[in-house]
């Protein structure tokens, strides 16, 4: 069977079109991958089992010695061929990943459908059942494998009725059959559980301190795991808007996750458990509940009560993934538990997949503040569906490239990691690279400045979150409020207002209670500001919403003129431009409600006379 | 087999259980009711069929004589026996109906759906066809007749797929079968039919000044009335939220509805032609189109160029159902047209049959102002499901009833009519009759108190249309704004803003256009005001939305406090206290809501310190 050519391989253009098929481990996989390349040079491999996912690349003879691991020697191949297709130096000398695991969450359901999914419908699944296309299966495995991720979960956290079915006996074999797909890539396939599963099989309850629960769980690990080895473990979300979890009973998320993870541990699995857990069916009129204080809440009194093969699972900021959010106090409150830094490619409020939003120079920020060494490990959820090209938009991409590299190399520079997929994908003229990496670059920023401003947060429109609803979560039950008035805007975050600042070991908490240290896109977040404050630069806080969103439209027009110049391969182009019409009109509609919105309340006109509608 | 006890009979429960199933015509239905009533005096029947749908009723010798035409002898068999029931005189005299058509039009879908229903799924189909039960279909066509209603719509004037059927071969015997079963209670039938329908049937266009699609409808037409030779007519929603219709062919909607009713005339009849007519897909920005000023655009001009067979059926308001908007200024302009007031009984944004709202008062307030003999029909969306009590909410029945009275005498008063309706259904002692005759003439005032204030409309969730959601349509594409700012609220509807007053005859546009003369409860419907101006009382504008909301509040706890003192019927007591809650947590969420959106807008604390959040 050919594989259909319009399967883009998106940054792995250099290889052929197929991805191996008879090779059965990732050594293999690299011996057949480096052979078919058409420009590598020639390499020897060597298996060095204490090179564990590392690998080391040193010249021998005409050519070079590639040693590694069983799953490094695969990552120092793709490495290798990526520097050839990039033209840059081989990547020389030892490496290694800096986490263990760098793990691909999708919020796939067996129906077919994808939570926040903008790439068309599931990749495994369809109709309520498997549903995949092998050859695919392996693209994506090798998508994964050349940029160093090695735990795939394939279903979503919110585990609806049919995915009980994949640790459920008529399911095993299926699944068993999918890892055996993904093996040769050195990708293990993890799957989301129901905490309440038990129930289900007929144990009368789920506490997790109940011996038959327990058993029950030990006994469907060890099922499980006969059909799949080396599964990675499983992921939970529990007690988080309105899934079921130890909470029912009394009992804490320690005891929850480490009674799964005992069940897990004879087999290496892991168990990961999301942080996620605040109270979805909040009381705007409540002043006290402050939502993003929820995690640190439920969670931090825990630190060190996790068994070992625990990971909790942790979004990067404390609401859930804001365009800009302070990173999670959580990660400073836990030193003695496993942590996991969770990112979102899915661009559910981000711009789904239409508007450009590259994310390496948002998570650059986030390790600006947070040292690599507080977490052990990194997820993201997947922004990958059964679009030809994997991401809807072609450029999302290079979000899922880059996690990759920045969940084997924290330290990994945007520029750099955003150029090279530029030259994977584009092969440019160097002019026009050099345009699309400006503009990947910026992208993020201009997005920001057209919807909330200075972390506001959450000024979309609920359910689909995209576009523009100034009020849109105000009177809602999800603890998501801006309080904006006639006179001023924004919850106060610091020990005048809910107390959450002091969440933050004390030198942060400082720099985010003081309005004049407070980092200034994140103003908003921290502080209730009158419009007529004035901020470092001179400007008032109202004047700076209106320069904000007309400066981030004028910079996304700026964009589609941009893409306009570029020579991308036809598919791509028309993809991206009829997405850039999208995004325009997106942009406008967000500048005009927004300043409309803050104009009616403030009653200031803009200082530069531009339109604002009334 | 018996009737499942729990379909009540709702205000007929001075009838047998069962409805005569016997009977052919509606004669032999009045003699079967007559016979089998317990109640009934002796009452001769005649036949007199120049009385049309009239009847007389007159002593003779002990008993009465009932003479009436063919339907006529059976509404004056109900009207005797309710009379009967109640306790009240009989209806002695002549009496004939004021408008020839009374018509329910049913929003269901074929899938079992109802568009808007709020009383279970669709009473005539489920899964893509016909499915009812036939006792139930008597029953129905009894409650119609039993108030003079004498068409029904049984399908959604939004045809989907399945619906096309209706008028289709297959489908046509079932068609005639459930017709047969409302001919012996004088109901006639009626189908929503779809504008674009002959290009499913093979026809390259819909032009209406297309002979071939003329020919189409014409056999279509003969086809359908082959089957049931009494159908009503056909009901038609063009050119309107998505629908097709003429405008696609640049013709006017005149010649869409001729067309269609020149294939009608043949068989007698009807066409009915929506007017729901709007732009809607405006941009907020637009300040010059008016949504309220749509339907006359689209139809003043067309004054005396429709068909004889044509009725043009008009919403009651120029909006949608609001719970207070003015009379359509429609009803003025078209004198040489058949009009049809259209109502809706589905309480769409009226409380969704949880909360209490009875219509009548709201009714009288129309004619107050529209001269009845400005329409010659009525028409109403029907609030009926497959629950067991049809409606819902128990007393959501009362709008029902009112409206077939309503639509047989305009002139019904209000009081008389719940009067009655308390009476017949419930029995209650006399102070308890009296407490729920007050409850149920103040809801709708109760309601309007908690919802938008005086008139502005549109501050609910959006799509379902109930709860609080101030902002909600602000930034949409329904052309709904109230443009609220930190100084005053509501759309300048007069000669100084968009001018909408002027579609009125001069003396009440100039009774609108003035402030002084406007009604009170429509001021913010015709005016922008600020929130400091001053009410005819002395109140602020602010002051009066934060009075009317507190009061509503207070009047709704009131009604509960009345709702629990009487005794009626477990089920009904059990459903309408369990509503009952629903609707307090909503009447304080919409008061607090409400209060805070002005609040934070106008800075205006509530002079007598009463809470609102801030």
């Amino acid at each position: 069977m050919t594989k259909p050519a319009n399967h883009t391989l998106t940054w792995l253009k250099c290889l052929p079109e197929t991805a191996p098929c008879a090779a059965k481990t990732p050594m293999e996989t690299a011996r057949a991958e480096l052979d078919a390349a058409a420009c590598a040079p020639k390499v020897e491999l060597a298996l060095e089992p204490s090179l564990g996912e590392g690998f080391r690349l040193e010249p021998q003879g005409e050519g070079y010695l590639l040693a590694g691991g069983e799953t490094g020697v695969l990552y120092g191949a793709y490495r290798l061929l990526m520097a050839c297709a990039a033209g840059d130096a081989l990547p020389l000398g030892s490496h290694a990943p800096y986490y263990a695991l760098r793990m691909l969450n999708c919020w796939d359901n067996a129906d077919g459908t994808i939570e926040r999914g903008y790439s068309g419908r599931s990749l495994f699944f369809e109709g309520g059942r498997f549903d995949y296309d092998p050859d695919r299966m392996r693209q994506l495995a090798r998508m994964l494998a050349s940029v160093g991720m090695n735990v795939l979960c394939i279903n979503n956290v919110n585990v609806h009725e049919n995915e009980h079915q994949l640790i459920e006996e008529a399911w095993l074999p299926q699944l068993a059959e999918l890892a055996a797909l993904f093996r040769p890539y050195g990708v293990r396939l993890m799957v989301s559980i129901d905490y309440a599963h038990p129930l289900r099989g007929g144990v009368p309850t789920a506490d997790p301190l109940d011996a038959r629960v327990a058993q029950w769980w030990k006994e469907r690990a060890d099922l499980v795991y006969s059909y799949v080895p080396d599964l990675a473990g499983f992921l939970v979300k529990a007690d988080s808007e309105h899934r079921p979890g130890p909470f029912t009973y009394g009992r804490t998320h320690a005891d929850g996750a480490n009674m799964l993870a005992k069940a897990l541990a004879p087999h290496g699995g892991t168990l990961v458990w999301r942080c996620f857990v605040y109270n979805c069916m909040q009381d705007w009129r409540d002043t006290v509940t402050d939502r993003p204080m929820a995690a640190y809440q439920h969670y931090a009194y825990l630190d060190g009560q996790f068994d070992g093969n625990v990971i909790l699972q942790v979004k990067n900021g404390p609401f859930d993934f804001q365009v800009r959010e302070p990173v999670s106090p959580l990660f400073y409150a836990m030193p003695k538990t496993n942590l996991a830094l969770e990112v979102q490619l899915a661009q559910e409020y981000t711009g789904h997949q239409t508007d450009i939003y590259a994310m390496p120079p948002m998570w650059k920020e986030i390790f600006d503040d947070l040292p690599p060494s507080r977490v052990m490990a990194m997820a993201a959820v997947s922004n990958l569906g059964r679009d030809e090209n994997y991401t809807g938009h072609p450029f999302a991409a290079v979000n899922l490239f880059a996690y990759g590299m920045t969940a084997w190399d924290p330290a990994t520079d945007p520029a750099q990691v955003i150029r090279l997929w530029c030259r994977l994908t584009y092969s440019l003229p160097a002019q026009q690279e050099d345009a699309l990496h400006a503009l990947l670059m910026g992208s993020r920023r201009v997005y920001e400045k057209y919807t909330a401003p200075l972390g506001l947060c959450w000024m979309v429109e609920p359910h689909t979150h995209y576009g523009p609803s100034p009020m849109g979560y105000e009177y809602a039950l999800w603890g998501t409020y801006h309080k904006a008035n006639r006179d001023a805007v924004g919850i106060d975050r610091t020990s005048r207002g809910t107390g959450y600042a002091a969440q933050y070991p004390a030198e942060m908490a400082a720099r985010y209670e003081n309005r004049e240290t407070c980092p200034e896109l994140l103003l908003l977040f921290f502080h209730r500001m009158r419009y007529d404050d004035v901020m470092a630069d001179g400007r008032t806080l109202i004047q700076r919403i209106y320069d904000d969103h007309f400066e981030g439209c004028d910079e996304a027009e700026e964009m589609a003129r941009v893409l306009a110049s570029l020579d991308l391969p036809p598919q791509d182009a028309q993809t991206a431009h009829e997405r850039m019409v999208r995004q325009l009109r997106n942009a406008r509609e967000w500048r005009d409600v927004t300043n409309t919105f803050f104009y009616r309340l403030s009653g200031v006109p803009d200082a530069k006379g531009r339109k604002i509608y009334d």
